[in-house]
């Protein structure tokens, strides 16, 4: 791994880091059985190389486990948490008697790790994303200049996702030598054997050829695991795979490398017969019942009000290039913004921000999974991720927004190019699923700007804001339709044309916006008066607020969107209405229902039914 | 790459090669400079490859270029679509003047391939999915016992893509042979250089050690080519990956190498002179505006009525264990059904398939993407594909199913484990968002059913009906609610508690129906009547139908699901009541609002707000 020599840790600190490993394994036993469910074969498995890293290699404070000035670590195979909590107990940050209340209801220890749990940064249990949000530790520290390492325990099940290799790459392109990947490659599966097996090559030569040095080692010897933690640490300028060859179920001859024991706990009746193989019992007192639940999670820091945008009101400014003016604008005054791109830096606009701060910016290649999880990583770090890619390809990255969720994670994900809007590349570049797929995500904000001063106002609220914020951009120029002054309250939405004759409200946003405009012009023309909302933040959507304007209008609404009709702003005003118990008389629904395919912007959103002249005859029907 | 000695193929079969491929580049130069957009210099890379593939190596019949006779190739670098369009015509599918139609609105020919073109199998334009879905083409030639081979064109940039990784892996595992990559590496991603550049031995270790024959060569070297072709025909037992070292823009000076050059057309004025350098100009007739679009696209073939199920009607069924059990009697009728699970075949019962026909089974190891772009592949040379894991896990696939539904694939989805009601595990095992992603996909069914006899129904109904088919199944165990002869239409609902007396309509599906049904009980006991509605179809959904069913109870509406608010059954109902013109007087929708956690599974259905306790409350509040 390094040309190092091999180190020799003291017989007495071997012995110290066997004892914690056997009682990791059997505080992995017993919680499990306690429970009643959980993986305890999955955790015995990992036991010394677990001992081995909490307690030889890491150097963290116990009453601060997730403080910046300690090494971090991440379970990539959650579903091992019982091994995790017993190592958090053995190392003091609660007592040994509280990995006893293990995945009850009443216990912050649940069945995967989550940041409720002092010590953990970010919740994993979906397989292969640890090792990205181990990558965003690394970088966060190497930003700070910090000594800080950061440790991964990854399965050999999870290595079959493909994220792990784009986040190996990705640490092994930027020489990420503050990253250890410790593998625990136990051959087993959840429902068969691994790919792979026991056949530790393999592996070996996968990291090497993603730029990681690597070594096989014994995953339960000992001495082996604490030499090469030690020569992890003295690797320079590349990330260090320990790829262990190990045992499911470890210590415990009715379980040791046997199919069809994961996710089951031992039986209560075997649970001492097999501990007694691994040493003498644990005693531990009742659980007070206490919870250790994190008091605080990270919440994005404040910073200075940024220059203002100055745009001048009769020069059209696509919204995805306003996102990019904004990010540097804010970058200025806030020094924990970190951008990273997937390859489209200038299509998305990043780029200004990467030209003005080349140091905080990433290229993420195209991987939008990591991309994504790696903005966990760095967020648990007190950064401010802005991760960009066109907003059809986060779809691909829906998972790791899911469990960024579950992170209780503060990220800021920009979308460019929705809609059928973007014209001639065709329906495999257009976004028209992701307002359904951001508005189904906990604690997360969907913003949709129509204009340029909307844009960078959003934007910056979104780095001022917790929780998963997504911004929704559009690849055409369009109109400004505010002064530079104005303000965008979340939630919040602007009438844009109103008079005391509306006779139908017409709530769009992003190019349907001007669609919408353009027909309220037309149709007073006519002599029909609209009302024209642009709903700027999808959500959180205030009803009550929404439903005193369509009130105004005889409770006539069209609603229309660059998206699929379903989960969008059309479902998305529905149920807003319905929960403010607001009733429409008459509504229609907007939205692209066939599949598009290439042609002119202009073509497409007039062909799919969301232009001006759909607008007009929709609120002809009902006017 | 093997043992085979360096064929030599004839200087008058290499003469011929190079002038195909200086077709092909001139053709690209040509079309996508009169659309006005495209990826010129992305098809001149890759233009000798293309050449010797479709011109030497590649076996079709141009009249019928899908069939399964014929070998079969796949671009997923998508954005080249020119020079495969190129390609196409050079052989004879459609006139070269049809290629001059390059994205416009008319033209099947867009931006990036889609199935509606004679050739294409999957729309690809998404990175880093053509290999996944070659793998399936290839997969479904070996149970054909055919001798297609399958090509797959990729690109460097795209090598990014863990994906693609799943799939190598994937390919190597099983050995396919049939299968032969070629990697256009022509170090320019879309907005800077490529990770690796042309360091072209870190891609030749890469599919090494995912257990491909893979040699590097000159990507413009017609002979190196053909010759390298010839190997790869004559390897067994792995795949094969001819690694290109390629320029992109090749040919023509100003472009060959040049960043700043992806993605746009050569400017009217310089395309001769761009021209005059790979040759002599090609003159075509104008095109005389016939569409070459595919009269007809795969179907699920028909297949008889499968065994019924017999559930004794008091023994309560996993929906899960009934879909493994209804799988195995259709794949006894019908012969098509190819199944593969991400290594949870235990969890989700497909097991129960595999056991039965393990020829036809496929372990997908935990690699979601790889799994859905198999599927994709599969379904292209007819084959019904079922493909499973934890529900929640199918987000890590929203990108392969969205465009799944562009390739106008005939796929079947099943993700089990829906809901905070598989208790303990937590909320990274649970599915709350699934609903809301899957019918937000064009073409999309959505099946939740709430007990065995539905399950096995809606299972094969799936296997006949076209488009993305998601079934919704549940963890705990549930009653028989339906005789084993019934039959459950698309769409359709099941009123399962009526009176004339009715206060109120509730909603529900899977667990939330039989709290329903025991709320029911509960507040007839009390002397409050309600109808009771199984949702087992959540889209298509028939708003005029269900209107009728709650306009008999006053327009009065509880829905409730195990499934966050936005996007779920509730917002689904709403949409489509409103497109019905219905009214509701009061509406509830009850739907998992916070973040949860472990716990049993009734303690997390009634903590989180979807048990019956809380129905008879919704109901209560308006009846």
């Amino acid at each position: 791994m390094s040309a190092t020599p091999q180190t020799v840790p003291p017989a007495s600190t071997v012995e110290a880091i066997k004892e914690k490993a056997r009682r990791l394994s059997i505080l992995s036993m017993m919680s499990t059985t306690a429970a009643g469910s959980g993986h305890p074969t999955s955790c015995m498995s990992a036991a010394e190389l677990m001992a081995g890293v909490f307690f030889y290699a890491m150097k963290f404070d116990p009453k601060q486990p997730n403080s910046n000035q300690g090494d971090r670590f991440v379970l990539s195979k959650g579903h091992a948490a019982p091994v995790l909590y017993s190592a958090l107990a053995e190392a003091g940050v609660f007592p040994e008697s509280r990995v006893m209340t293990l995945r009850q209801f009443s216990s912050e220890l649940e069945g995967h790790p989550t940041p409720r749990i002092p010590g953990v940064d970010a919740a994993t249990g979906s397989l292969g994303q640890g090792l990205s949000v181990g990558a965003g530790l690394a970088i966060g520290a190497r930003l700070d200049k910090s000594p800080t390492r950061v440790y991964v325990l990854l399965g050999d099940g999870e290595m079959a996702e493909g994220q792990i290799w784009e986040a190996a790459e990705f640490a092994g392109h930027y020489q990420l030598d503050n990253l250890t990947v410790l593998a625990d490659v136990n051959a087993l599966g959840q429902s068969a054997p691994t790919m792979y097996q026991h056949d530790m090559d393999v592996y070996r030569r996968k990291f090497e050829s993603n730029g990681f040095a690597a070594e096989v080692i014994d995953g339960h010897d000992v001495p082996t695991i604490l030499a090469a933690l030690d020569r992890a640490k003295a690797t320079k300028s590349k990330p260090q795979a320990i790829l262990a060859r190990t045992v499911k179920g470890h210590g415990v001859d009715f379980l040791a490398g046997k199919e069809h024991w994961h996710g089951k706990p031992i039986p209560k009746d075997e649970l001492s017969k097999a501990i007694a193989e691994i040493g003498p019992a644990i005693q531990l007192p009742p659980d007070p019942g206490k919870s250790y639940e994190r008091a605080s999670l990270p919440k994005p820091p404040d910073f200075p009000a940024p220059a203002a945008p100055d745009y001048n009101p009769s020069k059209p400014v696509a919204t995805r290039e306003a996102f990019g003016a904004a990010l540097k604008r804010i970058g200025a005054v806030n020094p924990h913004v970190v951008a990273a791109s997937g390859d489209v830096k200038n299509s998305t606009f990043s780029e200004i921000f990467g030209d003005a701060f080349p140091d905080r910016f990433y290229q993420g290649y195209i991987a939008e999974q990591n991309l994504i999880s790696l903005g966990v990583g760095l967020q648990a770090r007190g950064k401010v991720p802005f991760l960009d890619t066109f907003a059809c390809f986060l779809s691909r990255a829906y998972d790791n927004v899911r469990m960024a969720a579950i992170s209780r994670a503060n990220i800021n994900l920009c979308g460019s190019h929705c809609g059928v809007s973007i014209g001639e590349d065709g329906p495999s570049q257009m976004a028209l699923e992701d307002i359904a797929m951001f508005r189904a995500v906990h604690s997360s904000t969907v913003l949709y700007p129509s204009d340029a001063v909307s844009a960078e106002r959003l934007t910056e609220a979104m780095a001022r804001r917790p929780g998963i914020n997504y911004l929704r951009t559009s690849r055409p120029k369009t109109p400004l339709l505010y002064s530079n002054k104005e303000n965008f309250p979340i939630p919040g939405f602007k009438v844009l044309r109103q008079s005391a004759q509306d006779r139908v409200t017409v709530i769009g946003a992003g190019i349907t916006l001007h669609e919408a405009l353009q027909a309220a012009d037309e149709l007073k023309a006519r002599g029909t008066n609209i009302r024209v909302i642009d709903l700027y933040c999808v959500k959180p959507l205030d009803g009550k607020t929404l439903a005193e304007q369509i009130a105004t209008t005889g409770g006539r609404l069209v609603t229309v969107e660059d998206h699929w009709p379903e989960g969008g702003i059309g479902e998305a005003v529905l149920a807003a209405l319905a929960a403010a118990g607001a009733n429409l008389s008459k509504y229609r629904m907007l939205a692209v229902r066939e599949m598009p395919h290439s042609g002119k912007p202009d073509e497409l959103v007039d062909a799919f039914g969301i232009s001006a002249r759909h607008i007009v005859g929709a609120v002809g029907g009902i006017a």
